[in-house]
């Protein structure tokens, strides 16, 4: 069983999808997820002539991504609220990622596929889309607009199951998060370049799920989950460096 | 101008809806919230024969409660993911406040509609809908039911804009939370008649705008924010009491 | 008991939308309709370049204003043929009231939503609209293009129920729209400023519900009918000169 | 040029769709309306139990039925306003001709579908699926459940128009109704086989366009009405015993 | 009962739609389908300034067109994948008929709605639509435009069925097609005036309904169903002459 | 350059989604598949109690699949004609590898999502899911339902086109299909287990686009078709046995 403080093997496969700017696979233990960063030299029309850039993001859960079959949203005509969510919560982190102004009048649009769901797909994704990002703006000679490095990780807190890990938890698990009493998101971020920097914080969705928290443990809560988006960094790192 | 740590002026206006089990109309400064509960003897297909309860909640903006005229969203046909998004949040919160097996086999829906939206609308949805909830459980002898007070306040770092607070301040005006460079919204709960009890956290989300945050800021904003909470739960006791 | 020929009490609370250029909450016995006037320096794309305006009207209800919840229209993703059909009603009459000559390429957006129903939703709309109308042309400067003064009422012939009037009845309640054999709405209209003028009539729209009726009982049930639009009228011009 | 109380020739066509329980094709001018009447042995769900019967109908335009080609609404996905208020109107309508209760627990769906279009089309709607429905009761032995006659005319005021008939003015064609000051479009009925009977009136319709109608116009538009709507019955009439 | 390679009796009645540039009723036995073309003096915006002109199609079914009432598309919001699949295929076919570039910057829509279906409505909407485009090409002064003569007719193979045809048949009635085996539809051309050539295939769509098929089967299958072809094809030049 | 009649490298990588009970990701040459296939203890409502089971099938491709970024189905609420043209392709193709019968009350839902795309998506989608299929009947101990084994290539006549095969060619790249003159999707079928035998057709879609084609063009398509087909199935034969 891994240890309370410790993520599962994260892993990055890059080039998978051969049209795209940017792309990787992402494999957090069995959940998988396929980003791509597409960069186009337009903005949407509410953006025009401010000389600025735009980054967006779509979020999607492949039907057999998941113990039983879900429904298609294509099929079924509507997003979930679930998805609207999520990919709502990548782009925004995603914006902290980039320079807008160097960026100039382009869109970067971020798709993320869960291809395997295990736990943790919105941080994989995020932890995935910046490493496409970051592929996407190399592949155009934009590095200079890359501003911070932006990961995520989930942390909670189990009170019980057989099996499972318990008390305070990083990189929690379907069955794990299925059953937390608190349950968090945490994105991070950290200059580019700045490699030994402790990263801040960009955003921290922390909720009780049947019990209320303290503020003592939501600073245990961020506390381990800062050191959890700090281990991610360093693999992003690697993948670009490999790609 | 109001100081940091001071919320504007809440009310609540009870009884405003003529059909509905329990209902207020809760005024935040210039932004107004009305808020029902309906309360059926019928949970959801997927939840019958569980014995326990359910609660949802959906949320709207009339189109002319901002600035300039949004397009109604059932002309559009469609919600927006903000509003997903905010009565995702305000369901969870306010399923905290009820023990689902004492409510037995009903289903509770929290509708809160904004008639004039001046900032932290998410957070008075919350405020008064624990309000109508509560009004809804005692119209109908279920106060036995009722585990949680509820309550929510928006806190958030602003760093310029003239004649705006400045700083770290507790429930963001409209012009303050667009400048705002984090912005957090923070549910709290503390157990039903317990009326000295400090507040725990339900769900805390604090999202980084423009920056990062540290550790330190976040603590600073969470304590900011329990005692906005604090202070509205008085609010809440008040109104429930003359009503 | 109400007489067969008299309206409820009504009343208009006027500016309730802070943002709005004319808003009020008439209130017509337990029937509550929010009413805004939105003005626009723009008009939609295919009536640029004439060099006159538009005038246009959504209406809703609040899931709570009836005596069990409605689904959000919002939410299903469609709106109801009544809700469309009495859109079209509003604005239809609504345009009756304004020389869009002289309101040159402005759009005037009235939306109307039901706070509580208690039968004659439609012509409580319309009745507060045009307060909501000639509010927001007097805060613009406009008022020249306020041609007509227009207000609604419903009128109907009720053959039974213990404890209704009978027989031929002015704006009738919900339960007495439910039962009655006849069912009419009249808007009425005179020009703007000639206080003293029988109004004429702007749109007629009588039904039978289960029975036909006759020439003479049409003919009754429109002479009721403009003695309730000429009340409401003056109870329309007291509120403007109050607002 | 028609007379001003003329309706334009009427004519039935029966049968011509050959699978359904009643049909024709009316041809009002150039105002081609296909009806067809469909006969179920089932209820909604919500009438199941009652014993009792329900009438339903739906309208549609053929994209090149007018002048220039209007969109499709099965691909755009949505009924207009003006289609839904049209259906509602013809369902209405004929539920009037029909006692629900000796129909049983049946479903008569009446569909109208304009093959070309000249003004009118929901008065010839009305009228030509009233025979639709006397030969599907007819072709199913349920006579006795036909309880009035049902037929629709449109009557108007027109004040100008070079080569087009002035002031009131029997069954619009569409240049005349585009022109018209006051619009109206009168439902009359009169008992199954009292051939000899003036018809009452079932709905009446009147709106003024640009200007508001007195009384006594009301009155004279109702009476012209009453006779076109007595002289398409006598059409009904002819086309039922030919078929 | 009809020979195996014979088809139905072919008729057309032209003008039946009194705006359109081109339309046509087409009778192929117990399925009719009004066809209408509908030409405008402009193109989508995605092919504006290239010079040459473009061609859709749109398909329906009205609601009793079949044995049993089918939901109408346009209430349910959404067009079914048959009516989808089927109205590509008729664009496709038709956009072989004509020579885009003499078109110009033009577009050619083709309605094709069904009003009674016996099996091959989209065999007859594509033989059809290709008299309403001849008819409006010449209406407007654009034959030079007709490149090829267009037909479709359906072929399969049956295998049982007591009161049908057996073995390889021509032009399958709605009970025929139900039960085939194999099933087949065939688009056909030839240039335009060139009135004794053989047809050559724009398109063979062929399907194995419970079974697969051998190459000689495909091959009977397109032999016989090429003769049909040219047998609509005398047909739709007789209609023309005749217009 | 490949040779006119030989397709590109097919490979299968089995089990990629670890929640399916048979999976697939296929890649031929530079468009990639991923295939799942979903066993349900149910059918659809309309197929319960007749004792045998459904086949069904959904696909999409992901955004950045494609050159430039597609706009994601999902989000736009509605999948396109393309896409239901396929899935219903798909679907067809497969329930003939499958005895309904043996099945039993059963649903199998194949779904075919595109992550790299360059030319023949539908006949790699079909192949794939076959292999998806026949896995997930050997993880359940169905075997004996498995009835044929199925695959599907394309072919097409191309005439032009600088670095690019022509004449008769098989497995059409992008580049080629974009060009090709004639363009032909073959699905074909043998009996599973009889591993000599010449596959028969089970469905032949030829589409002359730009030109008609002639009988003895079809034909060598259909041979060179079947080839294709004949060859992939060696190789899922191999995937199966190595899975």
């Amino acid at each position: 069983m891994r240890l309370q403080g410790e993520t599962r093997r994260i892993a990055f496969e890059t080039g998978v999808q051969v049209h795209a700017e940017g792309s990787c696979l992402v494999r957090l233990g069995n959940t998988h997820v396929l980003c791509s960063a597409s960069l186009e030299d337009r903005v949407p029309d509410w953006m025009k002539g401010r000389g600025t850039g735009w980054i967006t993001s779509e979020y999607g859960m492949l039907p057999r991504s998941t113990h039983t079959r879900n429904a298609r949203e294509a099929a079924k005509g509507r997003q979930q609220g679930r998805t609207v969510e999520i990919q709502r919560l990548i782009g925004r982190s995603l914006r902290q990622a980039v320079d807008l102004a160097r960026l100039g009048e382009r869109q970067l649009t971020l798709d993320c596929d869960v291809l395997n769901a295990d736990g943790g797909t919105r941080c994989a994704s995020i932890t995935g889309a910046w490493v496409a990002l970051a592929l996407a703006l190399k592949a155009r000679g934009l590095e200079s607009a890359l501003k911070n490095q932006v990961s995520a990780v989930s942390v909670g807190i189990l009170e019980a199951g057989p099996g499972l890990r318990q008390g305070l938890i990083l990189d929690l698990e379907y069955e794990e998060d299925h059953r937390a009493a608190v349950d968090c998101n945490l994105v991070a971020s950290r200059p580019a370049g700045r490699v030994e920097d402790v990263p801040d914080i960009v955003e921290f969705q922390s909720t009780g799920e049947g019990r209320s928290f303290t503020r003592a443990e939501a600073l245990d809560l961020l506390d381990l989950g800062l050191t959890g988006c700090a281990s991610f960094m360093d693999a992003q790192l690697e993948a670009i460096a490999r790609a």
